[in-house]
């Protein structure tokens, strides 16, 4: 008989149905006995009386082992739930059989865990409604992400992980033996995205990329998902920031249409999207306001604080009813090699972080497009005498024709976190990497 | 002036327009100057004329420069031509400012390369027609294979790079350098997929997977992107052939209807989709045809050598007009711990190979889903006593309940070449690692 899914259960209700799950809790009431069983689709109840002749066998039945069950579907003996789309329904059981049968979880499903239970059981976990709304929230978010770009007319790719050298040219890399020479894991897939755009002029990529960085913070894993885009043709840094806007909106829309149930498990509240562009202002213009509104001194300093970002976002939000706010205009000593200046505003970058429910979720800006301009930075930034020697590869393509570009990258854990209301980002990756877990426990305690 | 992008110029006919684009090529005929301009949408011709103030500066122009062109847009005086949507129409340039000047390409930009030059100039090369086609077809490729699945119920999921062990048992892995511990670059989400069949039932990842394998074929890449899903509550590896079939019969259509001009471009030819099932046989089925039609003798070996791929495909095609074919039942020996066995058929396994215009292009099949069967295959397979001691993390899941369940894995790479007629997958890889090149070539010659 062919398998029925759980939510078209109600579309044969006074028939005979074959469903398959697994086993959400048995209740015995001693002469009739309750299975929830669950899949993909939703949730049944499955009754069994006291004459049935597998009721011993039911009896034994423990919570996640897997049933094939055949019975008729029938309107329901005791309605008082009202959980699910099958609360007025059930299946009288004729037979059922197990595929699986299971030990019983190490955890109660619905309590509260502790960060090292959630992943040393992470297959079980994984498991949980709240585990699985995130999961289902954060698909919507990757998609949402491509549709917005597709739609704009942008190129997809997928980065290497295996390279070279390091792009960001200081960030800390992980080493790899390649046969019998030494590569590095990719810390962002920005020069390829650069030279794509000399061939495709607007390209994004969702891919894992690796920071060999020791610090162990709720924000940051060392294998995380970076959503990118880079595109050709553009004015300057607010171009880039217009299209992050348009796609930041998107995803918030979508989230909206698609996850309204996982965002209710999660008791999270939608982002507050203003109808106007998304509040910016310069580093130091925000420097500023911190210290005369918000009594806080770090004028003059190179980059702000998690404590900053925080204050500026519940600024941004209390001031111009936005969770989202831009901070543009980052010294030039604090950022990549091929960040583009500012000429207006010497020592500062056509560049850009998007803020948003405290946290820096997205990086970005104009790059250079000039080969000459190019090559000085280089040279200015990691002291190497001639770039060629080390960048052949990449300089490629400002050699022979670039025009003005500029992206972003953007970590979808991160932001994944922040709309589930997560208060570590390791939550919002399913099997998170950090210096003392791969899976497993790397070091006993 | 907002930008006008090539493809809605004619919308502007009798109007000034101001266009961005790289010069593609520049025509002198003394009195009055040609230039091609193209963009991501489109090209059209730019006139200047002998008297303009720019004339002198525009014949020193190179192809590949990036120009922004002001002018107005007109009939074309000679319409000889009928390449691209505008060949009816011409700007006539009132200005143009060049934002970055190019040197010649070091390669003809439609003659035939050889392979050594198509990656050396990687970032150059893949500013050719050929090649733009190549990654069109495979962005649709990669976003066809999403959306079939997303559309039956599966969840997409990030798999990560860095593990702990080795999935397939038996792969050559890289290995990692994860702070002051060991690890290894994934040869395959495997593992990871099942345990979220115990949470999802159904979900699919599009990621990078790596094989330290030694050999240099055309078949083979050591960085490749895979396209997996797995699939809960199956009856038998069927079930997969049948999602999978599904699939590619989805793919083969979003191409036609989305890349006709880049297959046309690749003189490729889309693939022959039976409107039946795709023809299968049993491996030692497959022999016996190979050896009684063809006078090939394999009977007995474990495996199929290219050669022999690639006459069962010829005999699909001509006997039942499919480019398809599936192989089943290989023996237990050559597939990894976690293949299901077929008790009918003892020594052989429920799994499949499928090929595709002469390759195979996706492996897949049951998987165990029963605890202690899976124990005792793996100690079998690797030797290794206690499996709890090297997979507790992936076995938790099968502790805990996992449904009977299949899937497989698909190279976009592989697929995409035999797709746009490529010799070598590499071509099909935007940086195509190998044991001789990341990017650039890794020893000198």
């Amino acid at each position: 008989m062919e398998r029925c899914l759980l939510r078209q259960v109600r579309e044969h209700n006074g028939s005979e149905v074959t469903v398959w799950g697994k086993v959400l809790v048995v209740r015995d009431h001693g002469k009739v006995l309750f299975i929830d069983l669950a899949d993909r689709t939703g949730s049944v109840q499955c009754v069994l009386k006291g004459d049935h002749p597998q009721f011993a066998e039911a009896q034994k039945l423990t919570p996640e082992s897997i049933l094939m069950v055949t019975g008729a579907v029938q309107d329901r003996s005791e309605k008082n739930r009202s959980d699910g789309d099958n609360g007025a329904l059930e299946i009288l059981v004729s037979s059922f059989s197990q595929s699986a049968a299971a030990q019983t979880l190490p955890f109660d499903r619905d309590a509260d865990i502790n960060i090292d239970t959630l992943f040393d059981y992470r297959p079980l976990t994984l498991r949980r409604s709240r585990e699985q709304a995130v999961f289902r929230v954060q698909m919507s978010v990757a998609q949402a992400f491509r549709e917005y770009l597709s739609g704009e007319g942008f190129m997809e790719f997928q980065a290497p992980a295996i390279v070279g050298g390091d792009a960001e040219g200081g960030a800390e890399v992980f080493g790899v033996d390649y046969f019998d020479k030494r590569a590095s894991l990719a810390t962002s897939p920005q020069l390829y995205k650069q030279i794509l755009v000399g061939a495709f002029e607007r390209v994004f990529s969702v891919g894992n990329v690796f920071r060999a960085e020791k610090h162990s913070t709720s924000r940051h894993l060392n294998e995380y998902t970076s959503m990118d885009f880079e595109m050709g043709y553009i004015t300057d840094h607010t171009d880039v920031q217009a299209m992050l806007e348009g796609c930041v909106r998107h995803i918030v829309r979508q989230v909206a249409d698609r996850c309204k149930n996982h965002l209710t498990v999660l008791e999270a509240s939608l982002p507050i999207v203003p109808e106007t562009p998304f509040p910016s202002m310069k580093l130091t213009e925000a420097q500023v306001l911190l210290s005369e509104k918000y009594g806080i001194s770090c004028e003059g300093e190179k980059d702000l604080a998690p404590e900053h970002e925080r204050v500026l976002c519940e600024h941004a939000q209390k001031e111009t009813g936005s969770d989202f706010i831009f901070i543009t205009h980052y010294p030039t000593e604090t950022r990549p090699m091929y960040t583009y200046d500012d000429a207006d505003d010497p020592g500062y970058t056509k560049g850009f972080d998007l803020l948003f429910r405290g946290i820096e979720i997205s990086t970005g800006g104009q790059r250079i497009h000039d080969y000459s301009t190019l090559i000085e930075k280089i040279t200015k930034k990691t002291g190497i005498a001639d770039p060629e020697t080390v960048f052949s590869f990449y300089l490629q393509a400002f050699r022979y024709g670039m025009p003005p570009h500029g992206g972003m990258g953007m970590g979808l854990e991160r932001l994944t976190a922040k709309l589930c209301g997560l208060q570590n980002a390791k939550e919002a990756s399913m099997f998170p990497r950090d210096r003392n877990r791969i899976d497993v426990k790397l070091y006993d305690e």
